[in-house]
């Protein structure tokens, strides 16, 4: 077989993710070379995994005429720029989300894939979810009927650090974004965005201008409706849920949990908390998602998790957040294109 | 002992809920009179439950000294001046929800009531269901912690004849009223509320100036958030669910069903659909609510579910009508107090 | 309508179930008298239900020839007794289980109904229990397909008082006779019995020669097995439970509870305990058994839960003590019939 | 790090899963061949994962000085000869389960293992099983209290071929094996067994001898009582479950599923069937048995699954044949030790 060569910039806890999906269960491709800025931290990976090469400058990964496809998984603020360099050295690219926080880079990114002709994914690994891949299949087959409601519950178990709230573009550039997307994949364009939302889980939260407990009300184009739910922090842990309401009937997923086991003695019975924390809730669909990336890049396929989906749901984004500003629904017509 | 008498004014369907719970299920109690003014209907009711006396008119009711309570079970539109006319006549009151349409018209039972020194209970029985009731429960216990989100799922399995929606105030008023009653007795005084609704399931209820899907959201005052999810159809039958999150846990209640029975095949494993309709899934709670009222009285303490908790219900149906009309949220200080 | 006169005869816990049930939500029927050795007791239900006699001798109530049917709700060792003197009287006849600990003294029973062509029904409430008439019902249907196996789990909250277990005739009569019965319901006739027991919850059980943990296994004469899990005290509360796998499927009931509350926080999810006891758990089968014995009184249809049911749960028992004194599978037809 | 150099005997199914299992999760060890009768095999096996050598005779494999541990994956009748010689040629092993269908070749193995002062562990995965293992933990851990009645359900989702079935030793030795380690992983040694069993699923196996829907009681040394349900074939798939009571609670493990979702309309709510096959089913509990073996060997660890459990299981497997045969309650004591 003619395996297809991937190098990886980024060695971080992502990029370690994908290169253990390739490495174990993408027989189809190998990675060739693996790139971080904290070059110990490629050393490490390259050698966990037997990868043959490991840089600290990235431009070796784009520069070597063996490597066909990147995976870009180094901090936010450059994905734009890598995957701009990447497209110009002819590489197909996986690119980690967001692609980035203004709409003006992601149509760089739009700009210089098209005019390279390179494939380019985007990370939103949720779509590959089995829970959420099945509402979908679902709604696909007809079985839910005209869509009318979605509703998607999304909290995470703790915070991350004040320091990361400050410069990530706040959550519904950092959080909700994923949701955004799901809300996208299920029930298509949205039009409008109403922000009902506080400060209920630290109030350092609030001093750096973000909020850390919303609900995200949705207008489809398709004329159904929807509300995001999140919270910075959930006392039982990461919750991850979707319901979709149809003229037909309804959908729902459930948390994953460790077991199925119940406990029940004189104090009720007992089950588990959902799964801890989003790499082993979601650690399957990171292994898809890259199956699918390398499948398109080695057939030729279009890839189906797009830049523009990166773009619409950064739009989303940016509507949440002058929606809480303003205190009014906003269009999503009223953010550039 | 000495039981209460109580005159029910209305043998309608809730009418004949509420004679049957006193007759089987409160010892306390016993009816003298029933009225209607389909007075086949008193009568048919009188006989079954052995209740001596029936009438046509409800002030035969009103003027029979013997009577020291009276259930206001009539059409809505008369249920505030039956309302004032038993409290002149010096009648406790049960009256069912909601009271009136207009403010004003409340206002004027509150005085009428207040003048009078009798009780009154407003019949929002979804505060007396067994599982919403529990999560009460644990709210007050303190096991939710602070109160961050409040969900409410309200579907129902069939809209109403259009006639009605034409002169119920629409859904808002006459389906929203319970859940914002709901949001109320979980998460006290709501602030503001913002509609985000369509027409999905009847155009011909969109073309009587109503929708029939909509998500209410809510800011308390106390800082939380909420939504109410309704629906005037559901495929799958009568939805109603609720899910209360607080920096120490959730608490939710999902649907009661007719059985607990699985049947699993090749084709996968199925259980029930939801109790339908309110009469099956909230039976249980008008017993409860006829209990507490007839206890109220009896053992001369304040009734809990007063007619405050009916104007604030209805203001915030008229602050969801406001947000509707003119696309924005409404604060309810904007609605006439 | 013309009512169907009733005379209830033992005023103890299940009398008052019956009486009520009838009082309450059987329009078709009153209840002309009701009978106690402990006469107070009689008096007491009489007062509470507006039932217009009560005496101390249940002869007072065979002798009124206004009465059409009877209860026997009196204490197992008159059951038989009873019920013949009650057919002789020309009465029809509802029977609390056990009729008797004899085949001899069931064969009475057999003869006397027979002769004086009454209708007898024997007080199998778990047949009308919603749960297990759905896994009937789903089984009738042929859903099921051919039964391999039927597992019932059965286990008390809390063991009778000693003094019970001595005269009760032990586990497999005054407990699992409700289990035998349901065996046959759903799978028929049984062939043979096998009983693995222990003493694990008191040792004072065992020294009254009786066990507290058994599973009984079974073999139906259409060649599916069985097995029932009974347990005199199970700490979680009372556990009633049901699966049927067949060749197309499996149907199980899993326990009714109180609410369907979930509360989840750090240390897990929890739910309700099974609802405690019999009285709640199995509340609407009393109701719907008396319905339906009324019923076949008032239309002259056959009674479907029926003496022969009665004996044919007694043997079951009796094959149950056979096997666990002498160790081995013991066939039905080794027991008298 | 100084890796576990291991070869691998027969590249059959379950050869690959622990092949698999090393090479991508076991960064402790390492395959330096694999061999297989079909050589074909074992080459194809060592080219996907990059082992280095592949053989045909599995000698290569235990002459080879280099190779630490070998895991014997071969075809049953051939698992104890294997074991023997690999233990003389001073080779730690893991072996697959059954060791034998005879007792004193699994004697002559655990003579042939301490001889040699190598570690043996048994192939019973199920002991590592996410939900069993839970269950387990609760029992360690006193949540249980004393146990009173183990109940396990395991159901294949099809039969295997009759020919396997003519010379696996028939279903208990084949199937209940697993079920026999369970039932004393959780309860302990047992000292009794009756077996209730009939051919429900198809004639022919009958005509061979077995029969293929089975309930096997228990009896424990410590005074616990147990049951095991199986059957060939369970329409809805592959049912694996357990359930554990106590004096104190009970602990229950309901099947994993494909995915938490739910999907209700107008005809019920229908959820996923379990997870078909064991290979979808227990995969991550190979993972861990292969990991705890490597563990045991790396750091001179007692083996927990010992040739002794391999021994009883089998002992169980041969009463449960004895009291089918004698249809009676076979004492362990009776078969040969």
């Amino acid at each position: 077989m003619n395996k297809l060569k991937v190098g990886i910039i980024g060695a971080g806890r992502i990029g370690q993710v994908h290169a253990k999906s390739i490495t174990y269960h993408i027989p189809q491709a190998e990675i060739l070379a693996v790139s971080d800025i904290y070059v110990e931290g490629a050393k490490k990976l390259a050698e966990e995994l037997g990868i043959p090469n490991y840089y600290e400058d990235y431009h070796e990964i784009l520069n070597n005429p063996e490597i066909d496809a990147v995976l870009v998984c180094s901090s936010t603020d450059t994905h734009a720029d890598i995957t701009i360099e990447a497209a110009k050295a002819g590489k197909h690219i996986f690119c980690e989300k967001p692609v980035d926080l203004t709409v003006d880079k992601i149509k760089a990114v739009i700009d210089a894939v098209n005019k390279a002709g390179v494939k380019l994914q985007i990370g939103f690994n949720r779509r590959y979810d089995h829970n959420f891949a099945q509402i979908k299949d679902l709604a696909n087959k007809g079985k839910i009927g005209n869509l009318q409601t979605i509703k998607i519950t999304s909290r995470d178990p703790e915070p991350p650090p004040i320091s990361y709230v400050k410069v990530s573009g706040g959550i519904f550039l950092d959080m909700t974004v994923h949701d955004f997307d799901m809300a996208r994949f299920i029930g298509g364009e949205v039009e409008e965005v109403y922000v009902n939302a506080a400060v209920l889980v630290n109030p350092v939260i609030g001093e750096a201008g973000d909020v850390d407990t919303a609900l995200v009300s949705l207008k489809f184009k398709n004329g159904a409706i929807g509300v995001i739910d999140n919270c910075r922090r959930a006392a039982y842990g990461y919750d991850q849920r979707l319901e979709v309401f149809g003229s037909n009937g309804q959908a729902s997923a459930s948390n994953d949990t460790p077991t199925n086991v119940e406990f029940i003695d004189e104090n009720g019975a007992v089950t588990d908390k959902p799964l801890y924390f989003f790499l082993e809730r979601y650690m399957e669909s990171f292994t898809k998602e890259m199956n699918e990336f390398i499948d398109c890049v080695l057939n030729d396929k279009e890839t189906k998790t797009t830049v523009y989906d990166g773009l619409e749901a950064l739009r989303m984004g940016l509507a949440a957040k002058k929606s809480l500003a303003e205190h009014r629904p906003v269009k999503l017509s009223e953010i550039e294109q």
